[in-house]
């Protein structure tokens, strides 16, 4: 029995329709985990799945399932990703995903085919992290990386706890978060990098998600008149603090170590135009697939550190956030790449430089992403897109290895 | 007849007194120009002037003018500074030079003694600019750098014209600004840098103020996510903005090209810690008592910004301000070397990192500046220091060069 061959201009057309609710602009949406908007895309949602024969089931968390159970209802076969959106976002990050798991089954209940074991399309609950931190919470839940009844109290920026807001939007279920635990999961996601575009690839198979390490950097020195101050006699905060960041950048740049070191914010005191910089304050975002080399990036920024105290200065290091790297299931890798490759699409080995539901779900399975092309690599924007027809071909390659899943004996 | 010897417990205690006023901290004072603060530091310091003997004289700009008629009234010998202060200031920039020109005519009055020629001492008008812009306006008017109706009309940080708070404080005098132009000019201040006290001498001999020029740069690149976009992929406006930052403080540090450059305020957007900025600003000030100099500093900012334009980034450069470097009178610094030296002062020949009235008074006649050291370098400041002994010695230096000036045939 073949797969079922999904139906690209409703895939389409859906996203569409998601991608208007929550819309303020002419081009972003605004859809944060649990607001009103959030509440009305899952209630679209969800009625796409009744529409589409499966059975909807909501957790503790919120997360939503939903089902068709297999002829031989042994075990589940899992995809899924998230709605909730970052502020003025695109209409693809996690909605893709989500839309092309409730295409697949659509279409079976179209063709009218039933697979071995059964289909679950989940849709986590606060996947971006933007209202509500930690992020990736629903799958987090499952993976049991935080405790639900910790999960349940997390407050908003705006003080409300999440289990008030999830009854607030009537997804507080009654669903155990490890009900569903399945044997496989294979989240489809737009790329959000620029890496697929650059390599002329249509199809990334994600071999891991990189590690990150994320520090404050505040660097003291002597504020001084910019005039009457030689060079000689300067204690710079804001150079010594450039200095730093530049090494940090080149390290990346030129030895790959680590994979990658972002300084995104900057600034100085007193900020005067005409005052040497007293205090200088960054931070820097490393990411790398390789924990020793991720560890290898804290300790050179902790020598680095240590080199400026001994010129005088004083530097403080604070760590905001540190993730270990999640590998994806080799085998589960190799199947997608031959499905791709039995569909002619051509393929990339990566890795995900943003965090994914899957990460969370590889601790429970086997677990590997799909990635499509993001044009330009934009992302978390409303100019985020993919062409429709790379749209397709990946919401196909997903049905096909699911559907394989699903049927193998 | 020798040069009258001054009273340096009654300079020091004048200082201290004229520190009070405007006191808002334990340490600091704040007495922006035409404050009440400023009327009444301008009340105590005529009265001072009065009490020396001195004929006092208010011009339409507010600079007050403190004169002892010479035997031989042919010519005007000057010194003098200003009393206005930035906020939170110290007790001695400024108010040093001007009570230092007060303890000459006392202690010329104490001892009985008549120069042949006339000797003045002037009280600039708004030198520190903080309130009224541009700073040096007192003098500026004498120089005729500004017109004097332009210089009355210049409004306040707080909407105030110059004329009406000048009359407000009661110092919107009738005597032309160019009633008093001096012979010579002689302004003794405190280094207000780090230079003196590095070298070990107390007595610098300030051969020219440094020119400046003032830019703002501003660096588009393309915002991407930190995690997802590879190095080789990024356009990354703040390390494009910090390299360049790092280039042009490194050739005034190593080349001396200029003097010195100062990166004083910096910032990105968005600033946030998991994207690569997609904008960054920064202001550079480059100093020089070279003009030549300072424009190549120029050449090679523009230079280095076409390389960036190159390389794919967008530049403007804005120059916010310009200044060309003043000379002082080397005949005058060779009669104050002499002088220091036959006082027993180890001296400096330097040049001046800030801005001074001396420099607007070098357009009107031969003019040069004394310093004596600050501790460790710091001005601007409630922690403004200099060692009393080092005050005294300056003030008694000021003292001997201007009645061998005022006595010279």
């Amino acid at each position: 029995m073949s797969a079922p061959t999904i139906d690209g201009r409703r895939l389409l057309d859906r996203l569409n329709e998601l991608g208007e609710i929550g819309r303020e602009t002419p081009e972003g949406c605004t859809r944060l985990a649990l607001s009103d908007a959030d509440m009305l895309a899952r209630n679209l949602v969800q009625s796409w799945l009744l529409e589409a024969g499966a059975s909807v089931h909501i957790d503790q968390v919120g997360n939503i399932y939903g089902m068709i159970a297999g002829a031989n209802n042994s075990s589940l076969i899992m995809t899924g990703s998230h709605i909730d959106t970052v502020s003025r976002a695109g209409k693809l990050d996690g909605c893709y995903g989500v839309i092309a798991g409730i295409e697949i089954l659509q279409s079976m209940k179209d063709q009218g085919l039933q697979p071995e074991q059964s289909l679950v399309v989940a849709v986590f609950s606060n996947e971006e992290g933007v209202r509500f931190s930690p992020d990736l919470l629903g799958s987090r839940v499952i993976a049991k990386d935080i405790d639900l009844d910790d999960a349940l109290a997390v407050e908003s920026r705006d003080g409300k706890a999440f289990c008030s807001e999830l009854k607030r939007i009537g997804f507080a279920g009654e669903a155990s978060p490890w009900k569903f635990l399945p044997k496989y999961f294979i989240e489809l996601h737009i790329e959000q990098g620029p890496v697929l575009e650059a390599s002329g690839k249509t199809i990334g198979i994600v071999e891991s998600v990189q590690g990150h390490s994320w520090w404050q950097v505040s660097i003291g020195g002597c504020a001084n008149h910019a005039g009457t101050t030689p060079m000689s006699l300067r204690k710079d905060a804001g150079m010594a603090a450039m200095r730093l960041a530049c090494l940090l950048e080149s390290l990346a740049a030129d030895a790959s170590l680590p994979l990658v070191a972002t300084v995104g914010t900057f600034s100085l005191e007193p900020n005067s135009i005409n005052v040497v910089p007293g205090r200088a304050r960054f931070t820097v975002d490393f990411r790398d697939t390789d924990n020793a080399r991720l560890r290898e990036a804290e300790i050179l920024l902790q020598r680095e550190a240590s080199a400026l105290e001994d010129q005088g200065f004083s530097v403080q290091l604070q760590n905001l956030s540190r993730a270990v790297s999640v590998p994806f299931d080799l085998d589960l890798c190799d199947r997608l790449e031959s499905a791709a490759v039995a569909q002619g699409a051509s393929i990339l080995r990566m890795v995900s430089g943003a965090s994914h539901d899957a990460q969370m779900m590889a601790k429970v399975c086997p677990t590997a992403m799909l990635f499509v092309p993001s044009i330009s690599g934009i992302s978390h924007n409303p100019k985020e897109k993919t062409l429709p027809g790379d749209l397709v071909m990946g919401a196909q390659l997903l049905t096909d290895v699911l559907w394989s899943l699903a049927n193998k004996h």
